[in-house]
């Protein structure tokens, strides 16, 4: 795990992160912290896309790599992420129909290591993120993905339902993974579409799927509770991609 | 990780664990020892379908949770095996044709236990796994299964190929999942079947690949070489599963 590189801490080499353009996706600050120095770093993480928590400082020294945090931890992502824009000007270049996946809290750096290398394998144009309760860009993702990371792009966004909402203006269709949806088999999936993949262990959120305009499920014929994360998202991948080639449920 | 539970150290420890009857997946002995407990540890182990390893002094040393091997440590599995007749036997009593899944070195207890869940799921009948150079049944397997351990039956062979060819004579047609084959939705997977899934890095084995009937390609349209080998397996099982509840290609 390569992952504690890209932790940085203490006053200054954050503060330098920041303005060296890096992009921090968490920033852990001492509670009740509010002096020059830590000022700075906040105005500075609220110009980005940056999670702020403050935190304990029990929890800040478990963290700490180096025993020198002084208040403030930083985890900058180990790649750079895209634009949801950008991810549709891929789809457009190429000619083809947008097909996104979206990712409602996906919490494991493998899961979202492999759900990237399948997503671009099944030529999908990027995956969509949520910013709080998800893992982001980091090495182990990078690792786990093979690759995958350096060629479809990944964008991070404040509210999913948000930016779903504003996707469907532009005509993409929303199909989330659940138990109780149609068969998967029924649903077409050749338009243009996001697949939205939930949380490991609490499925797809209230409002995302209420967001959704169609609910899919993949069979399920034996006695445990759910597939693997990123084999759902694989096995979906793939019944759309059938569609795609085939051109057709 | 709990796998470090089921090693188990030193002579007598060792001799009853095989004494009790359980499974023992590796035994590493020190090399050169040939003293009458590890003859009979020895021969304990020639009985069951224990993995020898004669072994350097420093890798057991390295190995050892106590410091206290005394020239013997043995991997225990977490859970015990069938047979591949009860496999068979399974599918003959829920009155379906056979849908086995052959696992060619799968060596990530990860991968080994969420393709047991997608297993479990997909409704297969069971798994057959080589003893060599393949993981066995340990904890962090079951716990990745998520339950599924418990209800699909795992077998582990000699030799794979004697496997496969034995299991041909009773009609049973094998699927190899590689990157030279045919697409997959054109397989007709809806007989008795065993898909065959290859190692993580090296894929199928060519002798493996030879006893296979037909081998079975997933499109791939990305810049990446492969897919996760658990997704992998998740995507070809679902087909089968597509074309079962279907009936047809």
């Amino acid at each position: 795990m390569r992952y504690e590189e890209y932790t940085i801490e203490g006053r200054n080499a954050v503060l330098e992160a920041f303005r060296a353009g890096k992009t921090i996706d968490k920033l852990y600050v001492l509670k009740g912290c509010t002096d020059g120095p830590i000022q700075s770093i906040l105005r500075e993480a609220k110009k980005g896309d940056t999670l702020i928590r403050f935190t304990e400082k029990e929890r800040l020294d478990q963290m700490s790599q180096t025993g020198h945090h002084q208040g403030v931890i930083a985890q900058a992502a180990a790649y750079e992420y895209a634009e949801v824009d950008d991810i549709l000007a891929a789809a457009q270049s190429k000619g083809e129909k947008p097909f996104l996946i979206l990712l409602d809290g996906i919490e494991d750096p493998h899961n979202l290591g492999a759900i990237l290398r399948t997503a671009n394998q099944a030529g999908a144009h990027g995956i969509i993120i949520p910013k709080q309760r998800a893992v982001g860009l980091t090495a182990v993702v990078a690792k786990t993905s093979a690759g995958a990371i350096n060629y479809t792009p990944v964008a991070k966004v404040t509210n999913l339902v948000r930016t779903m909402e504003d996707l469907k203006k532009k005509g993409i269709w929303f199909v989330c993974a659940d138990m109780d949806g149609e068969p998967m088999y029924r649903i077409d999936m050749t338009g243009a579409i996001g697949i939205v993949i939930g949380n490991e262990g609490s499925g797809v959120g209230r409002l995302v799927k209420e967001s959704c305009d169609l609910v899919a499920s993949i069979p399920m014929r034996g006695n445990v509770d759910s597939l693997n994360a990123s084999v759902a998202a694989g096995v979906l991948m793939y019944e759309a991609v059938r569609q795609r080639i085939g051109g057709g449920k």
